[in-house]
């Protein structure tokens, strides 16, 4: 059977036309996307469900969720909490989806709070950088949860298994870092997991770790950081090229190595991140995603559908909370 | 009259020779480095005040400064505390810096923290990342005098007037940022700098404002994954470009404009951070720093004298504790 993959046709700054192609893409035999937008939308023949209402980029997450329950990113998501959807997809608004995830998907007994788990693109394959951005403060605990989270992650859509778990911190020995890591650490190391240390900003794209863990203000940070910085630094290489003839023509020469650089490190390959934690599979698109990136997106989600990573989560969870989880979660 | 500068000559990866060849460089009418480093050193007919012990890398720095009171280390800053030098510089361990600092040169009045500024090489001039590190936890009142601080450096050591400053955070919008931006946010809108609101890492390289305010664990993460990404997504260049024959002839043509650019990004052209908040010029050179990384330094301190910094920073500071300074420093 396919697995069916809600898509928000008005997510994303390219308009629905670039979602609906990447839908199109992602169609195979395993794979059905269907399409959430307003009633006339050109879905090329995809399955289309009529929605009235809209989030735009700008909305306030919270309000705009409560007020637009009949938007095409609400109703997608809605669809996966009633079972007309195995996972949803969309390139809108990343705190409108976490808000309305949160609504129409409940989390998943055990788990404190849901975490943003986003592949890197490492030189040495994949690492999964996790959270990073749905929760702007943690506690250690939480960043124990997000650790096994994002060790299930690796080993069921990266197919790395026994993955090694870092902690993202300012400098490798275990006494350096913030309270929040300092603490962290110390959950970490006694857990059943790989851990193996902290790991250094400097190492992720060298790929330090299978899965690095933070809290969400400062993995926003770095993913940011990561996307600003290899596009600055190719942005510059190219105007230093271009400013000579020497230069132009050397140009036209390494271009497709270039892109083959490009192309590894960009965003695109994987088309999206995943929000962890909740009853239901759930993938947030880059919201400039390109037509191929939205079709990667719903190809992860139904990677996650197939993998049965909801299964595997709730496995490990109850049986898994740290001691203070009943205080927080009150 | 020279500046004074007492140079660490133990500190750094490189060994000795490296920090004298440095300080040979810095040498001019106005720059005196002074050598603290063991008897018998070669100083190159420079200055050498001996010590007797040494701090390493990987020392633990409270530890080290408190057992290593005539290490060259602690001695260079020692000399700044008893007016015999004007301004200290050491590429050793950075911990052991700031711990020396605080002990050896006392924090100005007012002052709640010192922290660390770093100048960073964006596209559209250098701008300063203030804290880089020296506290990895951090209070809003604490970033409000970061700011404040690095408002003073942007305009004496980088000479840009009425500099404007933002604050890092994970998005734009006020309201975007984990607990301590958003109460940062408030003291800094309350202020008289030039605030100009929260700026995303993704915009660092691209120079999105004068200062760049945040804690220190941030800031430190933020500089090693800067730094960690340039070279990762250079070197990727490379060997994308040595892997066929087309592009390696490419690769001989851009050689120039490669080097432009690697040049520009080059941590070694300022050669060191600055420990701002103390009574008196503290620079930290990076670990592994070239000579020629080491003489800017030295010129980076010089220059920091001859501006009054330091005066500079404590005719700001006390008229200027937040409400909240007393109980913070007690």
């Amino acid at each position: 059977m396919s697995v069916r993959v809600a898509v928000d046709a008005l997510g994303g700054d390219r308009g629905p036309a670039a979602v609906v192609a990447g839908a199109l893409e992602a169609v195979s035999d395993g794979v059905a996307p269907v399409l959430y937008g307003p009633e006339g939308l050109d879905a090329q023949g995809l399955g289309l469900v009529a929605t009235t209402q809209e989030i735009g980029m700008d909305e306030k997450p919270a309000d705009a969720v409560r007020a637009k329950r009949e938007s095409s990113l609400v109703r997608a998501c809605r669809a996966v909490g009633d079972g007309d959807a195995d996972a949803v997809v969309s390139a809108g608004n990343t705190g409108a989806m976490l808000a309305a995830s949160l609504l129409e998907l409940r989390r998943l007994r055990g788990v404190l709070r849901p975490a943003i788990a986003v592949p890197i693109p490492a030189e040495r394959g994949p690492s999964v950088l996790i959270d990073a951005g749905a929760n702007a403060d943690a506690r250690p605990e939480h960043l124990l949860q997000f650790a096994h989270m994002g060790a299930i992650f690796a080993e069921e859509i990266l197919g790395i298994s026994e993955p090694a778990v870092r902690l993202l911190s300012i400098g490798e020995e275990p006494e350096k870092g913030n309270q929040l890591t300092l603490d962290a650490h110390e959950l970490l190391a006694g857990s059943d997991l790989r851990f193996e240390g902290n790991v250094e900003s400097r190492d992720l794209l060298v790929g330090a770790s299978d899965v690095v863990v933070c809290d969400g203000f400062t993995g926003n940070v770095c993913l940011k950081l990561l996307e600003g910085t290899i596009k600055a630094v190719l942005d510059a290489l190219r105007s230093e090229i271009l400013s000579s003839r020497r230069g132009r023509v050397g140009g036209l020469l390494i271009r497709p190595a270039a892109r083959g650089l490009r192309d590894r490190l960009d965003p695109d390959t994987y088309g999206g991140a995943y929000l962890l934690g909740l009853q239901g599979i759930v993938v947030i698109a880059h919201g400039n995603s390109s037509p191929r990136a939205i079709g990667n997106a719903i190809r992860l989600a139904a990677r996650g559908v197939d993998h049965g990573l909801v299964r595997r989560l709730s496995e490990r969870f109850p049986d898994r909370q740290p001691r203070a989880a009943a205080e927080v979660s009150a």
